[in-house]
C-alpha cells in the first residue's frame, strides 16, 4: 500500500497534469465501463462535522474519495476541508494506495472547469468573469488562464472585505484582476465562472451576452443554485455527468432541457458550440472518476 | 496516518482482543452517539467482483470498513475477500489510519458470536453444533471454546469431502470435533452455531432442544436464510444491531416478533436468558462499529 501524503501530492500536482487526468476522466465517463455508485453523506461527532465517500469503477481504476468537512478546524489553524482519493487493484481488490488530495482537489476542480472552457469558449474569450472570492476561485482562474489568452479578470464577490483580499491574494500570483458587480461583471465577460454555495441565482439571464460561456461549479447537493433558470431557453447545456447534474448539480432546476455530457463533445460525438453568439452552459457536479484518474496520475509519478 | 500491514495485524490480533472490543461496540451501538451510514454495495470491473464500503461514527471513533471480494484470485492463489478499516479523527477528520483487517475481520464476526454465547448461553453448555465448514466456522468454534468449557464440537456440513477436511484442519488446531447430520447435531447441542451462505433454513425448529443457544452469523444480504421462522414463536431473540438485523440479517424472515439488542444485555438494561429451557437466538448481521473498535485497539498496540 503506497501512501502519498498532502506534501507530496501539493508539489507534484500541476494544471497541467489535472487538465489532462481530469479530461481523461470525463471521456472514461460516457463509456459503459464506468459505474458511479452511491453517495455516502455521513457525519461525525463534532458539530457540523461530515464527511462523504463518493466511488466508482471503471474498466483500469476502481476507488472512492472520502470528502471531509470539520468546520472548526479553524480554530486550530488547520484546513476545514479534506480529501483523499483510495485506489484498489482492477486486478484482485487490494488496497494499492492512499492519496491525500485536499490541495489535488482543487485543481481537479478548476480543471473540469477548463476542459470546458477549452471545448466550449470561444477561441478569442478573453474577459472572465468569477463570481466568488474563495478558495477554490483562485484555482479556477489560474486554470482557466492556461487555456484561453485570458487578458481581464473581473471578481464578483458579496463582501468588499473580502473581494479585495482575495484580488490582493491573486495580485500576489502574478493575476491582475478586478471588482465589479454582476451586472457589469455579466456584460464584460466571454467567459463566466460562478464558484460560489449559493443557493439562489448570482446574475439575471438577460445580463448574459451572447457568445459567452458559463462554467458552474459551485452546486453538488440538492438545493444549490448559481443560475437563473431563464438562461436555459437560450443556451446550450452540457455538463460532467447527466443522472448526477440533474440531481445534485445545477441542471437540478433546469426542467427536460437537452443536455450534452462534455465526455461526449471532447470524443466529437457531439458538437460544441454552435456559432460565436452561442451560449454555452456547463454544469461541473464533481464526479469519483475524477478523482481517481487524477490519484492515478500521481502515482506514476513516483513509480 | 498510519497503515498497519495485514501480516502486522494478523499478528497482533487475538481472540481476547476481539471480544473486548467487539462487546464494547455491541454497547456503543445502543447508545445514541452512535450513527451506521447507508452501505455501498460496488462493483469492479472483473466480473463477479464487488466491494463495499460500511461506515460508522461514534463519540470516539468516525471511519468506515471496506471489503472486497474478487472472485479469479483463488486462481493466483490469492485470498478472494480482503477486509481493510480506515478511520478518521474525530476531532479533525483528517485520515488517521489504515487497517488491513482481513484476518482481523474473521476473529471480529467470531467475537460477535462469543459475546452472545457468553450473555445467553447456559453456564453449563458443552457442546457446540456448528453448520458450516468454511474459513469462519473455525474461528467461531475457537472463539465460543474460550467462553464456555466445550467438551464436544459436531460439524454439520454438505459436503462430506468439505466436512472431512475441515474436522482434519481443526484436529492440527488441537480442537477434537466429529461430523454430524443436522437433526442429531441440534439434539445434541447446548450451543448451536450457523455460519453458511445459505438461503434456506438449515434444521427444523423442533430438532432444537430446549435450553439452547443459537448464534447466527451467515445472513448479512437480502434473501440469506439460515434458521427456521417456526423456531421464533418458543424462543426469544437477539441482535446486533436492530435495524439492520431486520433488514440484511437473519431477521428478515420474523414478523413483529421482539427482538433486543445485545448491548441492553450486556448493560443489563434488558434481561437475557429466563430460565434454562429457554431457546435464545442471536442474529450477528455485522456492523461497522465493530470494525472500528478493534481496529482502534490494533492501533493501540503499536502507539
Amino acid at each position: 500500500m503506497i501512501y502519498m501524503s498532502e506534501t507530496q501530492t501539493a508539489s507534484l500536482i500541476t494544471h497541467e497534469l489535472a487538465y489532462s487526468a481530469v479530461k481523461e476522466a470525463l471521456v472514461a465517463a460516457i463509456s459503459n465501463e464506468v459505474t458511479l455508485f452511491p453517495v455516502v453523506n455521513a457525519s461525525g461527532p463534532q458539530t457540523g462535522s461530515m464527511f462523504s465517500l463518493k466511488s466508482a469503477s471503471t474498466s483500469t481504476l476502481v476507488g472512492w474519495k472520502t470528502g471531509t468537512y470539520w468546520p472548526n478546524n479553524h480554530l486550530q489553524n488547520k484546513p476545514c476541508h479534506g480529501t483523499t482519493v483510495f485506489l484498489l487493484s482492477p486486478e484482485t481488490g487490494e488496497l494499492i494506495a492512499a492519496v491525500a488530495s485536499s490541495k489535488v482537489n482543487a485543481y481537479r476542480t478548476a480543471a473540469a472547469d477548463a476542459v470546458a472552457v477549452d471545448y466550449l469558449a470561444r477561441d478569442d474569450a478573453s474577459v472572465l468573469t468569477v463570481f466568488g472570492t474563495g478558495h477554490q476561485a483562485e484555482y479556477e482562474i489560474l486554470a482557466i488562464s492556461a487555456i484561453r489568452n485570458i487578458s481581464r479578470v473581473i471578481v464578483v464577490g458579496r463582501s468588499k472585505t473580502k473581494t479585495d483580499k482575495f484580488i490582493g491574494r491573486l495580485t500576489e500570483k502574478g493575476v491582475s484582476a478586478e471588482a465589479g458587480e454582476a451586472q457589469y461583471g455579466c456584460a464584460q465577460a466571454d467567459i463566466i465562472v460562478t464558484a460560489t454555495t449559493a443557493s439562489e441565482p448570482l446574475f439575471k439571464a438577460h445580463w448574459v451576452k451572447p457568445g459567452t460561456h458559463i462554467s458552474a461549479m459551485g452546486a453538488d447537493k440538492v438545493g444549490k443554485h448559481e443560475l437563473p433558470v431563464e438562461l436555459y431557453q437560450h443556451a446550450t447545456l452540457f455538463c460532467d455527468y447527466k443522472s448526477q447534474s440533474v440531481v445534485i448539480g445545477e441542471f437540478q432546476h433546469t426542467t427536460n432541457a437537452p443536455i450534452t455530457e462534455i465526455g461526449e463533445v471532447i470524443t466529437a460525438h457531439s458538437p460544441g458550440r454552435a456559432s460565436a453568439e452561442d451560449i454555452t452552459v456547463f454544469d461541473s457536479s464533481g464526479i469519483a472518476v475524477q478523482d481517481l484518474f487524477v490519484a492515478a496520475r500521481l502515482l506514476e509519478l513516483i513509480q
